[in-house]
């Protein structure tokens, strides 16, 4: 929504305008048909495909105004559209079209000793509120899987993206018109100022839940300040506990690949346990791959005894997250400490066991409190696509409501239905 | 817990060993088995009934101390403890243990393409604070649902019930001790100070999700302040349409149970919302039946000229509950504006529709965004029993985590698990 086209310079009005219209058109597209989401969806990729040059020019504006900024090129990697970004946005948006519609399920439907039937049926959650940063691309992502689930969404991209932001967000109003769908139901903000945010995060009457997406800074200030409930990702600070009873082949195998297939991704393995038993034999081979790697290893006096390369842990490291080529390893006596270790100091996102101890993996799978718990499997496997979901609007570090990698189900909630045939009660 | 026993007099350190002490004990009573949480509820409901002189002593300490303050009649009754009401936490209790166990269930356990095997797990929240007000017999009915949903409590009652509460609280940690469970499974605050209760509702490291059952004044302060997640219930403004096409026998006894059976109950109709073209035929019968209960009617202007007896409904009434022998009633078009009306006028709690047409039913069912929808049926049967939860901590009007009647699957949340035999992600 343009603030000049509503003629609204003030943000508290701009954004309780923009707010009332999120719930009007959650009322609508709750009861749109998976058809019409999906033809939705179908024009808006469309859309996309045909306007490719708008959106290649609108992104080189804020690429220029982001070298002007001397942003860092981590920072410019992430604002720009490649061609290739823009097919995958194209593609992910057929792909959430192919996705089961979750609303409107009914499961556990019943009859009561009363006579009455109960049962609970899927719905959306209503108006969810996105704040993203720089990637221009979840624009698209996040509108997507709102759409989907029925929901209104307003979005709120990084000011430093606000050209390419509102290229997308025209490619998407153009597609919900033509599947005539209220447009109202995906807003792309266009005001750069933070107070637009704090009036997002606290208009309960308007935002059933926000979903921030970015750094843990922007993350930990909204969720400190936001009075509608937020769906949020802290830490990813995973083990992988290697028991005495390990194949070492496979602990060997899981290890590397979660360790270093990807350094920046939270499910990526950050703290290595092995128990006491297989110190000796696991850890040189473990240390040998990592140094292939060139990953630094920071390790507990046991561990350095038997690695050379390494350097020594502090405290400090137990919890970190390094989001980088480098581990830390401890030495644990058994199965108990290696599940104490990791309540203790791990962030509840996603943990692994390697062993071929039946009864030892299952009390791992049950006492582990982490959004996320394998057996004989890398950490990396933690994500929407590998679970099934389609597609993920982030992963969940709650408890509440979800855990782990939020699809579409995450975006909806359900209520209780009762069907009687004039029943009271009595 | 005694502050006295911990030495410890100053509220922060006080609350922060709670909390401690509660995250240590959820470790344990996390993995405890089935059998040995009902031994534990068994033991209590023993204990309870051993203690039956003591409970009744504690209980005339609070009411002594009640009438000395002038405590109105109404939180008199609700602080009282009567052999009934004794009677009833002993079967509670024993309802409880013999609900099914929720923690531990795996559901949705599917290979995917990569060769891993993905599904969920339910496991307990971790720690709940339930803040409550009057009625002692609160402590009894919490401990029970947390403990058999595997998670540790902190229990904070009225400070007008605590000699009541800590009776309660000696038979809990009675029954615990003797099914070898840790006592601080349920930790019952014995601290009237109301920074205890800051403290409880902000402390993140240790808590997992506050329950407050009691007032809206309560629920509102505790929401605004609260820093840990907040499962809650506000308004029940409940409304029952009758369609034009509704069997209006059917009407007739839904409509006064659902007004007069309880008048101060949550899930007690209190709105009525009546088709144009039914009106002059259902409204005098109704009207009958709400004068015979000798309940005050408030009435739109088009009402108004069918019922005499009535009184004219501001603005105000259609937003209101009354918890009381008053009801709002308001003729519409049709489905679609009672749909809207109770869209926007309502508490999102319970509604109702009379109709005998399928296809409006269907369209109540899914377009009305309230925690339970009925079809042909009293909005009294909104509750946990009804539903076959077996017991409620509360009925929740949010959307996340919780809609409806919160039952043991209210205390708890899923985890992704993940099997694998040395797969990793390529």
């Amino acid at each position: 929504m343009k603030s000049a086209e509503i003629g609204i310079i003030d943000v508290t009005e701009y954004m309780h305008a923009v707010g009332k219209r999120a719930r009007a058109a959650s009322r609508l597209i709750n009861r749109a048909s998976t058809a019409h989401k999906n033809a939705a969806l179908l024009a808006i990729a469309s859309s996309i495909d045909t306007k490719r040059n708008e959106l290649m020019n609108a992104n080189r504006v804020d690429l220029e105004a982001g070298r002007e900024k001397n942003l860092s090129a981590a920072f410019m990697d992430r604002l720009e559209l490649t061609p290739a970004r823009i097919d995958a946005m194209i593609n992910g948006l057929r792909q959430v079209a192919d996705l089961e519609d979750p609303v409107g399920a009914v499961t556990d439907l019943k009859y009561r000793p009363s006579g009455i039937q109960v049962g609970k049926m899927r719905v959306p959650l209503g108006v969810i509120g996105i704040i993203y940063e720089s990637r221009p691309n979840v624009t698209c992502e996040a509108a997507s899987l709102c759409l989907k689930a029925g929901n209104a969404a307003i979005l709120r991209g990084g000011s430093e993206a606000l050209f390419s932001n509102q290229a997308i967000s025209e490619c998407v109003r153009e597609g919900l018109s033509a599947a005539e769908l209220h447009v109202d139901v995906i807003q792309v903000l266009d005001r750069a100022d933070r107070d637009a945010v704090g009036h997002l995060i606290a208009m309960n009457d308007y935002v059933d839940v926000i979903v921030p997406r970015g750094g843990r800074g922007l993350i930990e200030r909204i969720s400190a300040e936001a009075k509608v409930p937020v769906i949020k990702h802290l830490d990813g600070n995973c083990h992988v506990y290697i028991d005495d009873r390990a194949d070492l082949e496979k602990a060997v195998t899981v290890v590397e690949n979660a360790k270093t297939q990807r350094y920046g991704t939270c499910c990526t393995m950050e703290s290595l346990l092995v128990a006491r038993a297989v110190a000796q034999q696991a850890l040189p081979r473990i240390a040998a791959k990592f140094c292939s790697h060139e990953v630094e290893m920071r390790v507990c006096i046991e561990a350095g005894r038997i690695i050379d390369q390494a350097l020594p842990a502090s405290e400090a490291d137990w919890k970190e997250e390094y989001l980088a080529p480098i581990v830390s390893i401890k030495v644990v006596e058994g199965l108990d400490e290696a599940i104490s270790h990791i309540n203790s100091y791990g962030s509840q996102h996603t943990d692994s066991i390697i062993t071929e101890d039946f009864t030892r993996a299952q009390r791992f799978l049950r006492e582990v409190d982490s959004s996320s718990v394998m057996i004989n499997a890398s950490t990396r496997f933690a994500d929407g696509f590998e679970y099934g979901l389609g597609s993920e609007i982030g992963i969940s570090t709650d408890k509440l409501h979800a855990r782990g990698p939020v699809g579409l189900e995450g975006l909806t909630s359900q209520k209780y239905i009762v069907i009687g045939d004039g029943h009271i009660r009595t």
